[in-house]
């Protein structure tokens, strides 16, 4: 888990779940060539022109998220997250985040709803305060601009 | 159907559809305080800063928002659509959407994902590009992004 | 629209959706041989004698439907409301009656759960104070009557 | 089963199904403050209004509601039935209202739409010819007048 | 509404729906390179040919077309109608075409079972007389034809 | 509940459920003229003549027709049973059949299947032995005969 | 096809369908040990002995039993089928049956209601007059005596 | 209806549904051998021992249940119930429960989720405060102390 | 299977599946009086105005048709297809259209969509080039100037 | 039905279902290019090298299957079975493997799951022993070895 | 993993699972005050007060759950598990149970069936004895006299 | 995780899900008596035999099965994977091996489609190349050979 130096607004979880260490590699038709590294850099640097630090993970173990998650309770003042499969699948990760009642972003960088059935469905929407669909990886810099808002 | 004059990035539809001219009358608790005229004034302001000018409408008629859809096919480079109820069952809207063939942002100004069971699936958001959910009215202003991002 | 001249208790909004201008044509087995001006002097006559005035609206338009909910804003004091078919489809209008937060009864003149399935299901009951089905015309009146009860 | 002395239209079988027996007392913020015997006393008033004596039973036995409504076969000209719970779960009431071929008004206190979803669905709303949801105790008084409608 | 000169075997009504203005600029791998004006201009002559005259009106609007519907009423012989998305969501079109008691012919120019499952399921079939799918533009006259022999 | 005195095979209970009191009087044109009193006239009959003495109960009571079920266990050999519309909603029935692992024919005297769907499923057939639709009275016979071979 | 020499009430076809050649020798624990020699044998017996000539047919192929049934149709008076599984999923056979306006009892062994869901739905029931399941191979003598009564 | 004498905390109401008559008798490898008077035993020791007195009721009348539930108002302090079969399809014990308000123990001797589909769902549950399901007898014992720490 | 002398566009399959030999006969309220001749002789006559020969086949077995429709690889140059029950059953049948890869047209006397649920969908239409339902026996030359057009 | 000499090890029934004649022609890019007689001879071949011999038949006959494989009973020591369209659609194929009581291999030449909804479902799978699917034409081979070892 | 040392009865293993680390933090309004550490120390006291020792495990990680699981095959006597959200979605967490074969309790603080339908169905309650809902944390005291009875 | 020296064809990855540990132990019955090294051992010579070194890894942890399969990529030419229980659940497994673009061989020892139905679904079928049920341990023999032709 690497953390930037925080500015003065407080951190930022940066979340990321599985396969996410792939981008780049994986189906860059659906998922573009931006790799993970990318959009972490893009990310921080949304975060600190708008004041956050950002704190940022990655990992394709359901548990490691969810400890994350609850890491950031008095850590971190929000959250974004692009959980990945799990978004589909895991009531445990939707729990977490309704756990550590901070705002949360969730961001998928392909539009879903094109996609297979079982991926319309996310068990974290109704938990999160803010859904951002199919705007790539740019969709981690509108998560930040929703946050930004969020805790004015 | 107002209609700021343009800078040279071309011209982004705003379409509003039913109820939404009730907005900051209607159920505050859900939608909030600003009313369609903020939304408008935020977002044309919000895409000329991006360069480009904007054309508004809001209407309660399917029809009309399927004509104005049409009309936008060589005049706009790009819609952001808050569809309201609309969103759940137009076929029609969708495939107005489909037939012209531009860039197209959803925006939900509330999480429907907290809502009632029917409002968790949209019939426009597979022909979109991307979906924006349940960041307020500043979720227009993230669409603009979407778009300047899109058409960069 | 025609509207007659109010008493004193204010106006009740007669709302008539589509197909229902065929009234006494249309299906005479299924709606009886009344026709929409029949209905409407009748309703008159109740909401009159209830000390209301009336202002009555037939449109196979949703969207002039919705207009014409959201103009009873101010202006009426209670709905009747025969959305005909759009009860079954039409969020649209679910969330028209919703946002002007007045009494309104939903009527059906026949008993919609003796015919096909896809009639048994409304989007607008769950927001309507009141549900009469399968009353004939005289429903209109007993529409009144609860109106009368409720505005009491 | 309490029986006022009839005056000439004959006689309205009113039944009270589970738990009506409880009214005023149950979850008053969903049923009212009435009670079963306000809501006997204001039917037998709008029916002798209407020249209709009325026999009032209130059960939670599901087998002595079908007992009486097989006795009013011949000496009741109409019901007005609320048969609480059972309307969502019996088939053997729904046979028994079609078996006697008696003008059948179904009447609900709250509106059962916005409720659980198992309440949105009665077995006898096929076999009865109006239905009324929501009125509160009026609710009633409606029946009353529609059965004066149908039997006039 | 344009209307050729009538013959003498009466008027037939072609009414195409929501984004058909849009044929042959939109999807043409889907619906093909003619235009509206081509379809019409067609079916108008395979009419002609069997002795009657047409009345031509596309919308996008529900309520037009089922205002289109009750006009045909007592003015034409039989209606073509491709409802284009309203097909699969419109009960409004569907209570218009039993109104109005005239030999109806349904058709679609694509073929809709090869598209996604809600398409597949139209609520005007069950009132139609005949339904024509995938034809292409040739269905309209396949319809004229059909039309011809149940007005025979 | 009325009771041959029996030759020497031993008891057959005949239940018949709710409604069943109304045979001969309930829509004929379904069920037929024959009353109940002359269904278990016959199947005394049938029983007698097999070598079965019977026992007959019919209630609209559900609880009742448990009572009986269970009263069976040890006094009777078998049982035949018509439960009416229990039939679709009672596993409380279901139950005391298994209770008392009694050879137990269920009979239908009217085809279910030919009406409504929810007619269509019994939850009492797993757990009978035989079940017998359709064939009328004479269904009663049938069981008779079905019985009187399961003891052979 | 084997058929006994007719005594005058007519005759009934006996149809058995695929699989039931197997009779006595697949699964016996649950369609028992007499085989379709022995079925064909008792029915024919049965039906004698009721004054009716009998026609059997056993066949895998869904294609030779509806011939047969088409066949019976002027040279048969009733008749028996147990189609096996077919009975879950032809719908060929039951228009056969409905085609032919014959009284048609269906018959199952064992008691299907036991086994998988599959196994619950018949398409054949809503056009036979009468079902009789789980009577084992005695339920073709009922069914016999069901015709017998039906062609009384 | 028996009822020991009360200590002090008042009185708990033990019902037992259908069926619950034949426990030890029937299907012992599901329910085990103890009998309901056992049961009954049991409970009532382990109430005494944590100072309640008990109300034992078993009926296989739904009816007979609602009212025994009813008469807790205000006579008992808590309630334990096995409903049987009727935990499965009966709204109107559901309506019982939450209209009088008391703590609420639902127990199952057996585990219900190892068993047919339809026992999965409970319409009770949502209404008690805890549920205890498949630690046989012993259920009943561990169901006063949970009202021990309720009511404590 | 019949085939008359070819012009020179090549030979048109046209294949009946269940029950078609019924046509005429079998319920004419629905199917109307016209034959299987009938069918044929005006389906040839239609192919050989527009310069084709039919080959016609009638057959009750699923693989009989499979197999023609295998045969009219390279021998005809289009298929029309009434598979009656067929069309809702047979996945075979629809592998057997997709691998010849000829033009197909699928026809239905009756209109499906008025009748029973399971006669809306077809295995057929997605794989066929057309479908037209509901025009009588006059969908077979329907059928045939949609091959015209299609091998134009 | 061709069948080479038998080692010693007994015959191997292997069965090919409906279009699988057409191997090789129908949708090379879906089911490759080899071609039923390929098929056949690699399996004999490896059947050959494991010491069975076999009995080769396709046909697209569901009932030449059912008795094919009823004719193994006593002659064939196990079945390889691909039914093609029928694995989704025959419960009587699936009776007749359960009623022969040979290990049954099922086999898919192209993988169905990445095809229709309605090819993932196979009713043959719960009464054979092993599926393998989509390894090509190999996957008879593979079936071979699975016999071989079920056999050893 | 914490162990206090054992009596003599052997151990039980504790096992809660994700999110329950949160305990007392998270929603109090509906998992109460309690911590975890409060749930593990009551647990033990009533485990030694009854025999036992516990071996208490909380892990956000499934794989953590079930390797604990399996550690208990021969180290423990019995297991109770709250097993959090996995509750819902965990077939591995199944499985580990049934492989272990010790008698185990599932328990839940909070009464699921008052919350989202998704939290209605335990993927564990049928390879579980026993289930307790909603007896807050006192459930685990509940769990640990199940265990005592069933290990007696 | 084990790993063979490689012979020359490259190496290939043999995954086993959660459980798959206790083979050997657990359920004997369903799973053999071969334990996990068995299974190896036994994979290990098989692929030695086609010139494949193999890479072997248990883990009842999805994160790790994920970050196995993620590694595989440029150090793997082919994937064996029994996923046991997240077969059914996991989203993230699919994603994973759909990311690494391996041909992959789906193996279950048991035949998943005679249990229950949750295990009829996989989430992995679609995405693997082959799939092979209930071959016992034999199965990842036949998945070797699956991989020696895919790879030849």
């Amino acid at each position: 888990m690497t953390s930037s130096t925080a500015p003065d607004r407080g951190t930022l979880l940066i979340l990321n779940g599985p396969n996410l260490n792939m981008l780049g590699t994986r189906e860059p038709g659906i998922y573009g060539s931006a790799t993970l590294s990318d959009v972490e850099v893009l990310t921080t640097a949304a975060a600190k022109a708008a004041g956050f630090s950002v704190s940022c993970l990655q990992s394709n173990h359901e548990g490691v998220l969810i400890d994350a998650i609850h890491a950031a309770r008095g850590t971190a003042v929000g959250i974004i997250i692009n959980a990945g499969a799990y978004t589909h699948t895991s009531v445990a990760l939707r729990d977490a985040i309704a756990a550590v009642e901070l705002p949360t972003v969730e961001v998928h960088i392909s539009n879903v709803h094109k996609r297979e059935e079982f991926r319309h469905h996310s068990y974290l929407s109704a938990v999160c305060s803010v859904v951002i669909v199919g705007a790539g990886v740019h969709g981690y810099e509108l998560a930040v601009s929703a946050l930004d808002k969020a805790l004015a």
